[in-house]
């Protein structure tokens, strides 16, 4: 393996090229010049070839396939599992990806990859993969052992066996168990009737969420009428969490899952434009509001400087509320109907967390002001506040997710407006009703 | 497979043990009281028993404990893999621990868990398990199926063989390449020299970025003499993924890990009243600048309004930055090498958002104030803090890096300070500079 830091240069490269491993080539790759990239590409073997590509990010598979003939593509393709070339020829054009079709020899491959390319995605059916070991129910075990040998080159997964009764999936077994049980015992006695499944049509983070809860390796995906379709492997599984937490964190702060680092200044503004432009929105509501008051700090010009405190530690406490409450929707944890246990406890928290913050921040405003009734005031606003954030922390990404909207998505925006808006109006509503104590 | 939102109802749920998976009834356990889970303890087998163990959360699997008597958990132990075991032993109160070790039989799976003991649970050492398949290179095929077949039922991973030579590790194969080579082959021409391994200091971050990287199902934990010590499997390298993961979201929210929805509103008082008090320290910071400022804000009340719109446009734009940077931080993808490249691009990338944003909301500011010059004060100070928030949001999560600090848990507090408190100087300083034109 090359050390990260090491300058890359091409003649090092391809005299190293055995003893690299495709994973990290296929980084390196993303990283050349097309002509570099041509050259390996060309000292390479297809099956090599294929290990990389893969092993490589969408952009740079897209490179690779654009300089190499179509019929060497078909080639290297020969060598992938057929989930991989679904994938590949879901991102080039269309236009390339029906020319290689057809140049695929007619078949039950061919015929595989195109009901695959019929799938989203992200869902079940766009995650599988067909190089699975299904075996009928009534085999003996040294049968077995015998068509296993025959496929196992072919298969992705050889741990676990799928048993079939007539096409339809009766089960599964465990490589393991057909190895240690009797010659002559049949498959369905080493079924284990009681396993999970999902459809086609099932989305990605349902089918992760049953991997990590069952800590399954492989999924079934099977269709209405318990026909085996292909198998979901741990390996696409793990990208799925991974895709789909990144997901989550980038959208709680208004960033596209496209963006990378690698992203241009143009193709950044694109993305994060329209976000900013959503939160300008809230802004002008919560400047709104303070304009509203005006007439007040004309006559308290302090309020403009301790009004903020107020509204700030509502979105840092409604951030933390928001955060848990997200994390738990998303392993599953946490339903509408938790909603009014969840606000209680929240209530509770507001108040206390409310009132020591409250308290400090009351005392520290006294003393700087002279006045104890801006104390008295930055209290009480202070529990109000972090009670609307609990409260909102806890229901606005509840509602999102009964109305079918990403709460990672749209919680930031609707929180923050509640606790702006909602801190300003009480803030400087109290400082009006005290407004002849604070003259 | 019960419904979730079906009531427990003991006498059912009796009823119906056979039916119901490890993973649903170590989830229902969770929720009933000591007498109705002693209730079904004493009629599980204890096997039975041992695999609801497995699967049950930290919280249940105490309770259970504290509910049997030592000489059956021992017995309930005994059908357990030794990580698992490990994983309880530590949970549990030392004195009783240390009970159960000593009822252990002697011998070597005591000698394995009291070593395994040893290690912290964040690191390879705590992670592995000893229950893997070890073939020396010079056994043939058909011997090593032999060897296989006698320890096949004890071994957590079947697909992965490793291959030793005088203890140490020399490489792996497979069994699918066992299966299909010729009887008289030596094991050591079907090994893979080149793999991948940890050590048991290795901390548990970086075996799961290992095996996301390449897409490893096990991963052999090695001492510094290349003596295999165990191996770590897929479904707890998974744990590891999603528990960095949450960890990282919670902590950029200023919440912790250990919090969840079910903690009481003192133990979540406990957790997130520091974190607030930091923030509060930032809010003074940025309340004190504006006071600075109080004598034009006493002379241009309007100021009071639309100066949160500039630091609350900061802070949404440093958080989109801050996210991505995070996020490529913990999947390895940047450095602190990288910093300059970044810088320049959230330079461009904070003039443009800001030249809009500042646009939109000067023009909005100029028509309801009937005042063109606090349109194009504005204008300029969301252009100045948008890039002071884009360089920030690079500049302090790759800083605490380098200074071994984790950037999920501080970044955003560093972040607010530096866009509010520079945000509101920014544009009350404009405001001094054109204070004749707005009066």
């Amino acid at each position: 393996m090359l050390k990260e830091n090491e300058e890359i240069n091409i003649n090092n490269l391809l005299s190293q090229l055995d003893d690299i491993t495709a994973v990290d080539l296929a980084l390196l790759l993303s990283d050349l010049e097309d002509e570099d990239i041509q050259e390996i590409c060309f000292k390479l073997s297809d099956k090599e070839l294929a290990s990389i590509l893969e092993e490589s990010e969408e952009k740079t598979q897209i490179k690779i396939l654009d300089l190499l003939r179509n019929n060497r593509i078909i080639n290297v393709l020969s060598y992938m599992s057929k989930d991989d070339i679904v994938d590949i020829l879901g991102e080039i054009n269309i236009g390339k990806s029906k020319e290689l079709i057809k140049l695929m020899k007619d078949g039950k491959d061919k015929k595989i990859i195109e009901q695959l390319l019929g799938y989203k995605d992200d869902v079940a059916g766009g995650l599988m993969t067909t190089e699975y070991i299904a075996l009928k129910k009534d085999l003996t075990v040294s049968e077995a052992i015998l068509k296993i040998k025959e496929i196992i080159s072919k298969s992705e997964v050889i741990e676990t066996i799928f048993i079939t009764n007539h096409k339809k999936i009766i089960g599964i077994t465990n490589l393991r168990d057909i190895l240690i049980a009797p010659d002559n015992t049949k498959l369905e006695d080493i079924t284990n009737t009681n396993f999970i499944s999902v459809e086609p049509e099932t989305d990605q983070e349902e089918v992760a969420l049953l991997a990590s809860k069952y800590d399954l390796n492989v999924i079934p995906v099977v269709n209405k009428n318990n026909i085996l379709l292909g198998i979901i492997t741990i390996d696409d599984i793990i990208d799925v969490i991974q895709e789909e937490q990144t997901e989550d964190v980038l959208r709680m702060a208004g960033v596209d899952k496209e963006e990378n680092i690698d992203s241009s200044v143009m193709q950044s503004v694109r993305m994060r434009l329209p976000w900013l432009i959503v939160n300008l929105a809230t802004a002008f509501l919560a400047s709104l509001t303070i304009k509203v008051f005006e007439g007040i700090i004309a006559q308290v010009v302090a309020l403009s400087a301790i009004m903020s405190i107020v509204t700030g530690m509502g979105g840092n406490a409604g951030t933390q509320t928001v955060s848990i409450i997200i994390r738990n929707i998303a392993i599953g944890k946490v339903e509408l109907k938790d909603a009014f246990r969840l606000v209680i406890k929240e209530i509770f928290l507001g108040l206390i967390n409310g009132a020591v913050i409250g308290l400090l921040t009351g005392i520290i405003v006294s003393i700087i002001y002279g006045n104890s009734y801006l104390g008295i005031i930055i209290f009480l606003a202070m529990i109000g506040n972090l009670i609307i954030s609990g409260i909102c922390g806890i229901l606005v990404p509840l509602v999102l997710v009964k109305l079918k909207l990403d709460p990672a998505l749209a919680s930031s925006i609707f929180l923050t407006t509640a606790t702006d808006v909602l801190g300003f109006f009480l803030f400087l509503s109290l400082a009006q009703l005290f407004l002849p104590k604070l003259i």
